[in-house]
């Protein structure tokens, strides 16, 4: 998918600190466009000129009216948290609208598609007006206790539904796990101390012996944290026949 | 899941915005238990004093260390945007981390699981020794343009990821697809009024119908929409023969 064709358009945002909050999440997760519909003007500066201001704030266009801000887009999709109220358009919970704008953003560069995603104001979200000029509608799966969500973290979840299964597999941060060798010489020693510390006595030796390998092998080691224990348990041991 | 086995712990949190925005998150997506450790304290005053904020701020516990937030839990997750440093733990990415922390709230009732994920302060996410308390962490895959998150959207995205997959399917808004013989009455008065009014001449009548009629059935239109469609055409198609 090309980021690039998708565009954010906040409309009559008012609060400076969701326009900034908004640029934020698209900086994390990679969308560049950020096009704003008669925002209130002062909030508009003050972000705008806001310490840490990102090039998304610095780039972003401001339009007049929705018709504008979506000309060239080819998918226009509204966002809304209200999943029952009457409403006039096809609606998607946002993981499988998200999955029909990665379709688009991914058509052949011969034919570019373009998205634009509205968010509406803080108080009342989308109007009838701005809604319909969408295909359809997305709806952010909130419960009924609190529907309505705070408009940076609607872009911020948004953004991150289309990002989500791009994002590349983490190097892992495990060391190996213990061999079989390593964790069976582990279960000696620790045997040897238990023994010499009679923790295990003269009964049901052999019960005992086997939950302790079993406990060891649950523990899943990596090689580090084998030999950690190893040391551990080789000093203790030592410690032991040391006082006998 | 039991949403009342997660808690979100915030550590050393210094912004009040932050505090009512993670509580925010959490009564979208329908998690209710707030812990604080060390909170800054007039931001912490602060945030529970805001118009509007909910049971989750005014339930909300404070600890003075991660130990005494995290006591009762038996699993403790870290959250970092921070992908590739050394870490020292086991990491993985959001939606995988999600889906095991799920898992844990999955368990019987008579053994339950309780998980705490820990949520950083604003300037330095969580310490070494804040991470210490954690079996491993959870990383939100954010770009190389601005790793970093703003504290309100990282509990709101993750938040997001446990519950999306709950989320309960939405009834569909959408009228169903006009029936094959609603199509086809609507190609009829459409050809007619093609004809009428001269769009379809005497030329190459034949394929030209078949255009028309799979753009029709390529609009996959409702039955309330086939209807409009008819009405109009009906009276246009009226409208062109008066005028003969």
């Amino acid at each position: 998918m090309d980021p690039d064709r998708l565009s954010v358009v906040l409309v009559s945002t008012r609060n400076p600190l969701n326009i900034g909050a908004a640029a934020r999440a698209m900086c994390n997760f990679g969308f560049h466009h950020l096009r704003l519909v008669h925002p209130y003007d002062p909030a508009f500066r003050e972000a705008r000129s806001a310490v840490g201001a990102s090039s998304v704030l610095s780039d972003a266009k401001v339009f007049a009216t929705v018709a504008e801000a979506v000309a060239d887009c080819t998918l226009i999709v509204g966002t809304t948290v209200i999943g029952h109220r009457q409403l006039q358009h096809p609606l998607h919970v946002l993981k499988d609208g998200a999955s029909s704008i990665l379709q688009e953003l991914a058509t052949p560069p011969d034919r570019p598609s373009r998205v634009a995603i509205l968010f509406g104001s803080e108080k009342v979200g989308l109007s009838n007006e701005d809604l319909s000029h969408c295909h359809w509608l997305m709806h952010i799966p909130t419960g009924d206790e609190q529907k309505s969500m705070n408009l940076g973290q609607a872009v911020a979840v948004c953004l991150y539904e289309l990002a989500r299964d791009t994002a590349t597999p983490l190097p892992s941060a495990e060391t190996p796990r213990a061999s079989a060798e390593a964790v069976e010489r582990l279960s000696t020693v620790l045997l040897e101390t238990l023994h010499a510390s009679e923790y295990i006595g003269a009964d049901s030796v052999e019960s005992k012996e086997e939950n302790i390998r079993r406990l060891l092998r649950r523990m899943q080691l990596s090689t580090d944290d084998a030999s950690t224990w190893l040391g551990m348990l080789r000093q203790i041991l030592w410690k032991l026949r040391a006082k006998n």
